[in-house]
């Protein structure tokens, strides 16, 4: 049976929250649990030295950029994803179809794939269900995903249906073509804003019967008041033994909030991009370490009583000048904090739950952090309102 | 007496190739010694465990930028330059005048000092050889340079002689304006291709007796014929048992050549600079990993028997991968090799003198590395021809 080298296990559940662990043969994932994304196989600016230094399990692959490049095949020469960027670990390819799509132009979706032209030369491709399955199998990630197609928020009912319902014809090709005994092939639901549509959508997917799914479609702009229910929605429909995946997640209040829905696993690629841009996480909310004044020859890490790299070896008034002077270090240093504030924030939920006090520490959490978020958000409205009146 | 935390011992010659040990209060620096450059407080894409972990032990910071920004006072409150950006060891700054004068725009130089507009903001300031100590010493480097008037490769020679006597009497001014116990203030011989200003200026700047001497305006644009023999000349002009630094010199190449000519301090942005546009040292020469389609999915390190953290972790067809997707972990791979290499070159050369075979060792390797540059360049040349037929 495909997949068997991997197992997945609860431990405990606080109300829909959950701990398990993922066994893979590539080593353990506690969750809940985040991915880093390594887009073109490298999570940007970080090493996997950096990534086992703060505490990451597993590790997503696009498949859309590493299809273009290297190629699906010079990855399995090198051999897979994990053997050829030097990390020793568990790692998850997507399908390539929400990239294909969302990157464009000129993108075409039929009944046969998602025909689009490459970023990177205006090439043109086609990705079925059926090369999906062979270009990730190649890749050789532990975890593959099925082809879906994806839609931006929308509340044209009609086109979410018929999205979904080729999502599930695509998911039955999938199945049929996942072929490899060592990789573990997740089913997506998909049905946007719609609850009946999510509910057919998980009904279908898993009378499909995969080791574990995904949630699809959501975080695509959809406003936070449609998303939290949804998730927790769609998390009730899924089988409470295997693994919840939710698609594109990864903001710290989101991780909270969609944990305390059900969620075992996320990726996203905002934590580093945030961190590339100068913003870094605090449980007090996000800081701008580059132009926030206050920062200007502080002594003392971003945040006190942090663990990371970045925070025991230098001072914020440190990361504050390489990030004026447009240094490289800074945004290695702002990726390894972020990553490092999402794997702690992981770690206490998991501790949380298994404790039976993850009720509490989410309250808490959101708390300082929301209030927080509220200060920066009133502080910049001042400064601008000051500006305005000069 | 200035300076006097810091010696400098010889412990064996071979020709006029010198290996020593600079102590200084934050470390020892066996010589000869290449330093990397730390031109805005880091060593582009580097952290201060990398350059530890490659064998780095002296870090040069530019004073022009530092003093733009983030400013001395900002330095010195943050403990100095070194504490500032995490590196526990010894440090040089330069003057600031190199790079007010090569920097522009709207640069005037006059008996007082050299007046430039920033290159962040257009603001008007005036490095004064007194200012030069000042901004230096609250920087707080191990070693300071005395401010000097530099010139670009230039057969006039009153021109030269104009600027040597000027750098004379900056010279003076700066001994006069050093003060603190803790730095050592290295004087800078200057001259141009004239051996007899380099002869009058080793004798003006030996005579006001500092702690070391720099070899200053070479490799400005001269040709290779002039800058080897000048070195050699302007080196044996110097006092045997002190400190000979050789600015802005780095090449492997120029490294030996000019360790054979009795040098003992180099710093050069080009090893690093030329990592991060994918050129790596080895030791046939100089490779491009990015472009030459030879490293892709090439599995093995760039240079077998490099002991680099890259080439221990890393394939070169994950580095070839990494340089061609723009990845930036590319840039901190390419450079902590390239620094690897030098650090390993200069203590395959200390060693070599240590037991006599200094000059084999220098044949040898740039007989190996000048065929290969050969070798490349034919190859490049080749292919511009088999494009251009095409």
């Amino acid at each position: 049976m495909p997949g068997m080298a991997i197992t997945f296990r609860l431990h405990a559940v606080e109300g829909a929250a959950r701990v398990g662990l993922l066994n893979t043969p590539h080593g353990d994932v506690p969750t809940p649990a985040f991915m880093p994304v390594a887009t073109q196989g490298s999570v940007k600016a970080l090493s996997p030295d950096d990534l086992k230094g703060l505490g990451a399990t597993i590790l997503l692959g696009n498949t859309y950029h590493l299809y273009l490049r290297p190629g699906p095949d010079l990855v399995q020469q090198m051999g897979g994803l994990a053997a050829f960027m030097g990390w020793n670990g568990p790692t998850l390819t997507d399908s390539g179809g929400f990239q294909a799509y969302s990157l464009g132009p000129n993108v075409k979706i039929g009944e046969d794939g998602i025909a689009f032209r490459s970023v990177l030369d205006g090439s043109r491709h086609l990705f079925t269900p059926e090369k999906a399955m062979a270009f990730q199998q190649a890749i050789g990630a532990d975890f593959v995903m099925a082809l879906d197609q994806c839609l931006k928020y929308t509340q044209d009912k009609d086109a979410v249906c018929a999205a979904m319902d080729r999502t599930h014809r695509w998911a039955a090709r999938c199945k049929q073509a996942h072929t490899s005994d060592s990789q573990a092939l997740l089913g997506i639901v998909q049905g946007g804003v719609f609850q009946d549509l999510r509910e057919e959508s998980a009904a279908y997917v898993t009378g499909l019967d995969f080791p574990g799914y995904a949630i699809g479609g959501l975080s695509v702009g959809e406003p936070k008041s449609e998303m939290y229910p949804l998730t927790a929605f769609t998390a009730g429909l899924l089988p409470p033994g295997k693994l919840r995946y939710l698609m594109g997640v990864g903001s710290p209040e989101d991780l909270v909030e969609c944990v305390a829905r059900g969620i075992d696993l996320f990726d996203c690629a905002l934590p580093t991009r945030v961190a590339r841009n100068g913003g870094l996480f605090t449980r007090k909310g996000r800081v701008d370490v580059g132009t926030a004044a206050l920062f200007r020859g502080k002594e003392g890490p971003v945040e006190e009583g942090c663990d990371c790299y970045s925070c025991r070896t230098f001072s914020a008034g440190y990361l504050h000048h390489l990030f004026r002077a447009k240094e490289l270090l800074a945004l290695r240093l702002a990726s390894i904090h972020n990553l490092r504030f999402i794997a702690r924030l992981m770690g206490d939920m998991r501790e949380a739950i298994l404790i039976g006090r993850f009720a509490a520490f989410a309250q808490s959490f959101l708390e300082g952090y929301r209030t927080a978020n509220e200060e920066e958000r009133l502080r910049q409205a001042g400064k601008r309102m000051a500006r305005a009146r000069e």
